[in-house]
């Protein structure tokens, strides 16, 4: 099978380095473009990404030269990890071309006919893209990567019991800071109790996310959320502490019985980014943990532990996701996955 | 003046250690014995402990024989930093023995004629120890080091506007788990979202401290709560992201300045060791973090910051507090102090 | 094929838990028997081990039961992560009773008749186990985690233009010390400049294996040999400062050309565990770095880098080989691979 | 006593803040003025400076407003913790303005006629200021921080035994990369083998410091040095292993009595900045760490341990020295106390 061409935007930044690594072997995928902002244009990628990651930079990418940041006809899926401060023109002219982007970037995220998404969740909201006055070319968002764990473990507890209140706390990898990102100075031997803007994302996105789809747009779902973010000294992954107070009661073997039993079209289909199972509960009372856990099933899973009751809400556990992968380049690949697979290429 | 004899119990441990430390100087109080397990005894203090803080060794407590953990009658204050695996019954047999016995340990905490204290929010507490059946001696213990932080910053808040429920997540530091501890190979890039017994104590412990004194008991303060507690690489300092609801509604300007102008009797009396402030509010979004503000005001001072609503309870904020200093020894020091200063020796 | 059965001495320790996780799909051998200390008999090993690995332990060895320290006739080669204490006596025990023992424990290594093997560099010392007085059985040993890759970046030196002085100061990861191992209240925000024994054996092992066999023996090399041992805050991987005088002038590229073209007959074996290339020399002059080059060709390779003059030598240059692997469990199973290769079994 | 006014030049970055810190108290100077670039200046320096430091910024000196780097007459003294991409202009300029510039930037340090000044090694150095075409102004540097700690280790060597070659391997703090420097992606779980032009420094400025000197000018040490830099997760404090050989034959215990008894002018002279005592050994072998010595007499002191047979040079040791205050800050400040002392001004 031929495979289909795609490009990826921002492709020297750290979101972009990771499209880089995952779609190094994609069955589906072949990078052709590499684009990235006029400092490296015509540079070849090994030269102009300053590479950091430990997996090796794949030699066919590296020996490319950056293209800027305009749509050619070579492809018609672009992934893009472009920084929100350029992300939501650039985003907008590869969609008016033609292309379907596939953005990991903040900036239409919210907009009401695109799509926030998550093929186990909302694979439904994909269906958005025709409200899109784009012509051939769509924007299809994934959510923020503390926001992606977390509405993974609700789907299933939601569908069950129904949900009425979350209070969230997050412990953040510094890898979600972009790099240079975080200094050394700010967080060895320390947490930093702020991440500028996280918080109204994590409170926000999952309403839209796990909002019905009424035709034409999205009702948002109605829960309490409150979120409080905070960095801490992890390189990779997402640990937050989560209280909820569910619609009906529940006892707590129905509730991990609700994450184990959850699979979804993205699993039915066998999307070749989609974790074997989108969820695993740990019976351990230490896990999950994010230097254990972060790459379960290639990064794509959200693990789960720690279940009890809590004296406030009604049950409150842990959950961890990889948020360079899942909670960016790996879930815009899957959304990609899933839009290729339903046909809308 | 001729300063007050101490002794300390565990004082080879690494809240043993940090009493000498905390007393070396101290204007009241003078160490006269250093009392640690079988193991010790008979050693130069110097040889018996493994001196691990920044702060150099006292030499006149270096060259102090270890003695046995058998009270006499040089003293009458003992400090505790025993293990609670061996806690109860040494405790105890000071107290018979005549001695007011300062514990640090969880396991005379929860007894009914046993002080919970903190002088700053519960000095009529002390009290209790005249129920005590011990003569002349009395068990006084100081609250787990997540508890003292959460405490401190809601004793005003439920001063001002009743509290009703209160929901904590904590990230603590390694000091809390004693020396060797925490192995690095668990907590290096990593977070370990669980701390055996600790959610029980925090849930638990301040129902008693913000209780009420009714002649010979303590009513427990009625409040719904919910802990889940976390330990991350950073060496001092407890933060905790708590979420309150009041009883009363109540501008954040009213609660910020319920913290700013909270003083107590620990002030009044001009006591040693009490902070000069009891509670510090932050303006800075990004402020407590462990490393700046942990040693505020001697490591005595609650660091309280980012107040802001809450979308499930009322509102939410971050709190700080040093928990070898305020949440051990320190506060341990603190109670002495006010045992004297109120006359009960 | 059949798979040859082996056994897993001290099974339960962290070097027993690299062996199964590195043995779990090996293309020639079977894990047959999980062997620890009475304490862990007749457990699971799921239940006897707590497995830390981010690899999940694989199925069929956590229902495996743990026998005892005890030679059966069920396998011919066991591999030996026993703890120094104890690995002396059961390792000649299970070599009497006939089995090939490969150890990664330090107390056979300098026995005259004793094999200190890395396949790259002494493959023909294989034949000392011939001195044995084992009957069918014999004791192989590999190099200490900081030896084995400063021998290996320093053999092609040495056939190429002799050595006759190597200073190195390294610094290393925590996982060489075991599990628990380092406290994290020793190392975070630290580096600890000593570590018991190890300075002796980085300068002692490197003259053995770089010995020349005569016969029934090995001539030691004659090198001057000084070596500073850190432990520094990292997981895994131990990274080397060294500076070598030559015993005849050369350029760097010559050195350079020396290490990038060592092969040996590990690799022309195709031994499974044996890296494609020996030694990888980085042109960046920011790498080799313990993060990111680690786990090059599955953890076996020796990452070299920043050769130029020393001022008080003739070269000096940075090294790193990744201990758990290279420098215990895997460098043990390549011995053991070239000992069936070569017809010893 | 009036105290000297002095001002702070490059006031709001890392070594800026360093300066505010330790001169905020100074018994003999007073801050008057606060420089900086452009950016800041007109601001209060505590909104100009995002300070970072545990220590509180003084409230007088965060009212100040920032003033541009340009001389005035209020000051005859200016610390300078300017970037080395404009010191070199503008202490040019502040000496010529009749200025004595403490300098702690690199871009004069091997002028001829500028002392590279360590008070307890080369306080006659302080001599060479007469030759510089100054009138009334100077240019005084310190040492790199890798620089200051190692002189001050082989003075005492040198001064009694002779020195023919030092090798050096140094794991330095984070600080010494200013803010926000070090990225925590690159360094958590990780060492950095490189620091940009470090070696070399640490190679050159130790034969300055350590020459004679001849009437108007230094007479070099000739001394072969070798340096390997590197980086580790550390937050302060540069920890190194040496290696030396001398000129004439010592035993250790010759070498401990040096180091032991050295004292110097400084310490005559009681200057306020200057260590109680210069060198500090140490028995135990795992010292000096950086986390529990760097603060020892007020970060002025050098820590020296493990002392033992070097197999390649003679001597090998360990030694520390804090990187921010002995090799920033507070050098410059020793440096202008003895200026002052000696009646320079």
């Amino acid at each position: 099978m031929t495979k289909i061409p795609v490009a990826i935007l921002g492709a020297t930044g750290s979101v972009g380095q990771k499209f880089v690594e995952l779609l190094a072997d994609h069955p589906w995928f072949e990078i052709v473009a590499v684009c990235a902002s006029e400092r490296s244009v015509g540079k070849p990628y090994r030269e102009a990404a300053s590479w950091f990651s430990a997996a090796p930079l794949p030699p066919r990418i590296g020996a490319m030269m950056v293209s800027p940041c305009e749509p050619t006809s070579e492809y018609r899926i672009a992934f893009s990890g472009l920084d929100s401060s350029v992300a939501g023109e650039i985003e907008t002219t590869f969609a008016k071309a033609g292309c379907f982007v596939l953005s990991n970037s903040k900036n239409h995220r919210m907009d009401v006919d695109v799509p926030l998404l998550i093929p186990e969740v909302n694979p439904d909201h994909l269906e958005l893209v025709r409200m899109q006055n784009f012509g051939k070319g769509a924007i299809i968002t994934n959510p923020n990567c503390s926001t992606i764990g977390l509405v993974m473990a609700l789907k299933p507890l939601m569908d069950a019991f129904g949900l009425e209140a979350v209070s969230v706390v997050t412990m953040q990898a510094l890898s979600g800071a972009g790099y240079p990102g975080v200094s050394s100075l700010d967080i060895l031997d320390n947490v930093v109790p702020f991440i500028g803007g996280e918080e109204a994302k994590v409170e926000t996105e999952p309403l839209k996310i796990l909002g019905a789809r009424r035709e034409n747009c999205i009702e948002n779902a109605v829960i309490k959320m409150s979120a409080s973010c905070n960095r801490v000294a992890v390189l990779d992954g997402h640990l937050e502490c989560a209280s909820v107070k569910l619609s009906r009661q529940a006892l707590a073997d129905e509730l991990i019985a609700a994450w184990r039993g959850f699979t979804s079209e993205a699993q039915a289909l066998e999307l070749p980014m989609a974790p074997l199972h989108p969820i695993y509960y740990f019976d351990e009372e230490k896990f999950p943990q994010p230097r254990l856990h972060r790459n379960l099933d290639k990064g794509m899973a959200t693990c789960v532990g720690r279940l009890r009751p809590c004296g406030v809400l009604d049950y409150k556990f842990v959950l961890l996701s990889h948020n360079t992968i899942r909670g960016a380049a790996g879930g815009a690949i899957l959304n990609a996955e899933l839009l290729v697979k339903k046909g809308y290429l």
